[in-house]
């Protein structure tokens, strides 16, 4: 199983790449630019020696040769961007972890979309693709801090597709060592995405890097 | 200090209201029928011998005995029956524990509102009193369960003024035996509210009662 990484230069997006790879996962950094992508990868290659792979190519290519694509892109241009490779996508497996945040001077705030959600959103632009919401609370500082251990941290899954959420969750063990926990339909995305806005205003707050975790679900997350 | 719970009848205001009585603090629970209020608070208090005092009145006479508001009612008559208080709550400072949530085949979600929150609604429909958020993510069950530990989850607080958010992680502190944690701007209710929907899910889905808690801020909820 091959996972691409659309934005896979930024910090999210890199940070899961690279946890994705050190777990043993094939993994393509995608980007606009794939010079600066494969650059990347093979920066992360030579720091981390991880026991997967990791390379890098543009968004197309590198969406063209996975099975499953991961949406790591600010919201800003996600219409275009996802849009322009909804044929490459086809009916493949989507995590979206794109979170339509906004900043001015009272901190961030979730920003209000016509979908309401950009999982939502991505799954009206690729309407043959099993889109699913997940990873959108971790730290990019403490995904890229590899000896930093995230296994108390929970990843909250979305979807409508019991077997594409399930797969997911198996993605998010590999990320944190811990547990992924399915909360629901996709629609969730919509609470999901802006609590991305109360963490980091915490972050601002505490001067440290939150993430959630939830309370009274059995420690190893199964139903 | 007096605590004045409007829908104080409700699970989760009669939970709020009766681990904050055992705590020590004076609180009347509300209701739109004062005798019924009267009868509940009667109950918790032959069942529990609360340290502190819990009397029930209807939810006008509450609030003009009280220093601080909680305002615990379903989001459905929100709107007519926070601003019918206007008058009587002034500028007392008011914890708004409101989730505005839909139900359907596909689960619950938050409801989408022209204030975009509750919170916000109240400090719209109440100008002079000092509002914030908190309180939405206690499970009303574990709430009544005395017995049940709940300072491993996390209040959230939200609010514009300082002072109101340091009495409101005070009352957090006292009804978890945990901590709260300033999140920041009351703005903020906008995502702490529907992410109840999210935790409704998680219940159906794994059959419990969960809550949040948030990872990598210092224990004590210092900053």
């Amino acid at each position: 199983m091959t996972i691409a990484i659309v934005g896979g230069t930024g910090p999210q997006g890199s940070g899961i790449g690279l946890r994705l790879a050190l777990a043993g996962e094939t993994v393509i950094l995608g980007s606009r630019d794939g010079e600066r992508a494969a650059s990347e990868a093979a920066k992360l290659t030579s720091e981390h020696a991880p026991l997967g792979v990791i390379t890098g190519a543009n968004n197309r290519d590198a969406v063209a040769s996975a099975d499953t694509v991961i949406l790591a892109v600010p919201y800003k241009g996600h219409e275009e961007l996802v849009g322009g490779l909804a044929d490459v996508i086809g009916h493949k497996l989507v995590v979206s972890c794109v979170n339509p945040l906004s900043f001015d001077k009272q901190g961030p705030v979730g920003t209000q979309i016509p979908d309401l959600s950009a999982a939502e959103e991505a799954a009206r632009l690729l309407p043959e693709a099993n889109v699913t919401g997940a990873f959108h609370h971790l730290s990019a500082v403490n995904l890229h801090k590899v000896e930093t251990d995230l296994s108390h941290e929970d990843v909250l899954v979305c979807g409508n597709d019991e077997s594409g959420k399930a797969e997911v969750m198996r993605l998010a063990s590999l990320v944190t060592g811990g547990r992924g926990i399915d909360v629901g339909a996709l629609r969730l995305a919509r609470h999901l995405e802006p609590f991305t806005a109360v963490l980091i205003s915490v972050n601002k707050k505490y001067r440290t890097n939150s993430s959630v975790a939830l309370t009274g679900v059995p420690e190893t997350g199964e139903k």
